[in-house]
């Protein structure tokens, strides 16, 4: 029996983060994780939960475009939806008023895939499979119905990405068994912040390697000096054979990056994240044809707006690493043209996780890629930061450093709703007790 | 005497001019021409005024992306911001927070040149001068000092942007004295949008070319024999010898768009304009190429939302004219970036314009760019549609096809108050009216 979304309601959620400076890096100095989290409800009584992820000031803006889009949903059947989803992805994010403040970018496109993490969240409860397995389960042509292939089809046509699709059933259920028996393997960004002190940073690495983490992100680009030492402070903690990668969060100039970089080669980095500008394609490969002779890698993704942006990263060996996020792109729509790309051009991709959700989301999104895509796990594992899980009623399970696939219905983006309404803003307890009301 | 800006609001302002099928186009078959529109007054009783243009829907969102803003500015003196205009620029376009939710891009940029435009027009008040006087008259120095170089060094220095300012010093005065008698050259884009008959076109085309238009523009892009069928009627009635472009706002993919201009070559466009999406940088350096032999170049810009961008656009040889837009790049600051890449890339520049207010603005830009920068006419020419001047309190002055010099102080951003009551959304009388209240 079809079902008709009949209510679409979105609120500004903020947790004050930067008082302890998590989360804190070279560019974002005092971030407040954030989220614009939507709920939709049937005529039939379920649910729908959606988020985007935001750093604090701004989250109204995007609960602005939130309601500016919801015209466009409220009214449809899910049936409707789904039955032409590419069309009704283009309908959001090709309004021919719209269009216009973006397109496919920036807040707008934060707000898309707000409302479309939601869809997504309310198809995979209704199907009663968690996301990951909704997708996995797919007909390979119906996954194909569900992208927009406009401005991309120099790199990627349909039929091969049908090729793609239909090439991995091959091996499809042993890799479920496999995923459900060792899960997805994570890294771990919760270590080294830039705000914290070399005595904290010493201390989360030994409990993590107690944990059985071998693979460790530090936060660079703000001094050198500093940079030198929290390198060799870390390469010395976890030894010469465990992982380590180094994100600078678009804090430099194509030179700049190229010069600081080699003077942290010494450390053995595997990637360079977010070196420069998250806009500079061209830039990005500059970086990468420089660092490449020192056995450094360029990764990015987490602010590349949409799969135009990505198509050329690719197009140009701009990245070895692809980094997708679940609450930049448009929803699981645009991220399965994402990871089609980034097969065909051999990339490997490591999403981009932490903040509030997104490692709860993204889970989903790379387990389909290993199972239903890619076929492989080397040189790929998946960012995980251990903050604010709490606050949702299906949290990430972590098993000896790697991503436990999620075995309830939907896309993992419920938040309790104790956590949404203490934390709502300007409203919630926990803001009206910092500004001592 | 230091004045401070003690008070910034902003309104939403439409004009629906989809009613008639103004401004029709292959992406943006409905357009109600709109502004969210600044003002900010300071302790001394100075106003600036500065907006954005945006097409009806989601207005709302950018203005509450100023609202947002406001507090960066408001509280600030003028002689502060301007003794350090690239850090002030900075603080708009890089807070910790906001940041995220662009960076520099979409709803958050649009809302920045807003506000830039109205502190721009509050500068040149002050001074007592139009703004491309302004500009033209300040010490090379203090131009640079506007500008935020970052992720641009690869492409220009400052060192090379004060060359470029420095040596345009010489003929100054002679380029001054030829735009206040002649005028800078401008093409129309009135007479062919997509919603118009063939009827009404020749009506227009006749009509300009007895005004003195030599230079013209058709929407393109929805069916390729319509296209045929009004390319071949515009270049019959404008004859051989005048100028024909066209522009298929971004409807095509790549390949689709060389076969697509290919079929159209026989009339002889001087260029293509967004033949495909506006964050194509490679697509467009693959368009470029496989047109030259044509004789056709590629023209882009009016949703390039960025220095960032026209930098890569540049580099990679994907444009053949570049079309700033007064109000989707950080203002003039950004504006001044672009300018400067485009003329030491050679390549000419031809703005976007057009809208609600683009034409009053941008007039002002190009101005500076022939004066001081460029010190050329060959391949220029600014865009103009005879849309909505009337609302302006200092409209563009168009004599036998050029724009001539503004003379008010200020930035001609200045909008009649009934024009603003009027037509503020949704509470107007203009929108009470079409909405039967």
């Amino acid at each position: 029996m079809p079902q008709t979304i009949i209510r679409l309601t979105v609120s500004d959620v903020r947790f004050p983060t930067s008082l302890e400076q998590h989360g804190s890096d070279a560019m974002h100095t005092d971030p407040d994780y954030s989220v614009a989290y939507v709920v939709i409800e049937t005529d039939q009584g379920m649910q729908g939960y959606g988020l985007t992820f935001t750093v604090g000031r701004g989250t109204e803006i995007v609960v602005c475009a939130v309601e500016a889009l919801s015209a466009l949903v409220v009214g449809k059947s899910l049936e409707e939806i789904v039955s032409d989803f590419r069309g009704f992805y283009r309908l959001l994010t090709s309004d021919g008023q719209m269009r216009w403040i973006g397109p496919e970018k920036g807040v707008i496109q934060l707000a898309t895939a707000a409302v479309l993490n939601a869809v997504w969240d309310l198809w995979a409860r209704s199907e009663g499979k968690p996301l990951w397995k909704l997708l996995v389960d797919m007909d390979p042509r119906k996954l194909i119905s569900c992208i927009d292939f406009r401005y991309i089809t120099d790199a990627l046509t349909e039929q091969e990405a049908l090729d793609i699709l239909v090439k991995a059933q091959t091996g499809k259920e042993q890799r479920v068994d496999q995923m459900l028996k060792e899960g997805y393997p994570a890294y771990t960004t919760s270590c080294a912040w830039l705000g914290y002190s070399d005595q904290l940073l010493k201390q989360l690495c030994t409990d993590a390697l107690n944990d059985g983490w071998t693979k460790f992100k530090v936060k660079v680009g703000a001094d050198l000096e500093d940079d030198i030492r929290r390198c060799s402070l870390i390469r010395q903690m976890i030894g010469p054979h465990n992982t380590l990668m180094i994100d600078a969060n678009q804090r430099w100039d194509v030179g700049e990056a190229i010069t600081w970089v080699t003077r942290l080669a010494e450390y053995k980095p595997l990637w360079i994240e977010e070196p420069t500008s998250p806009d500079d394609i061209l830039g990005h490969a500059a970086i990468s044809k420089a660092l490449a002779p020192l056995g450094i890698g360029v990764a990015t993704g987490e602010q590349c707006h949409n799969r135009v942006m990505f198509k050329q990263f690719l197009q140009a060996s701009a990245l070895q690493f692809v980094q997708i996020d679940s609450c930049r792109l448009g929803s699981v729509n645009e991220n399965l043209a994402v990871l089609l790309m980034a097969h065909k051009f051999k990339v490997p991709v490591c999403p981009h996780a932490g903040g509030v959700g997104l490692c709860e989301l993204v889970q989903h999104l790379i387990l389909f890629d290993y199972i239903s895509v890619s076929a492989s796990l080397d040189n790929r594992m998946c960012e995980f930061v251990d903050h604010l899980h709490e606050h949702f009623r299906s949290p990430v399970v972590i098993q000896n450093a790697h991503y436990m696939p999620p075995k309830d219905p939907g896309y993992s983006c419920e938040m309790l709703e104790e956590s949404v309404q203490t934390h709502q803003y300007p409203q919630g307890q926990v803001w009206k007790k910092l500004q001592g009301q």
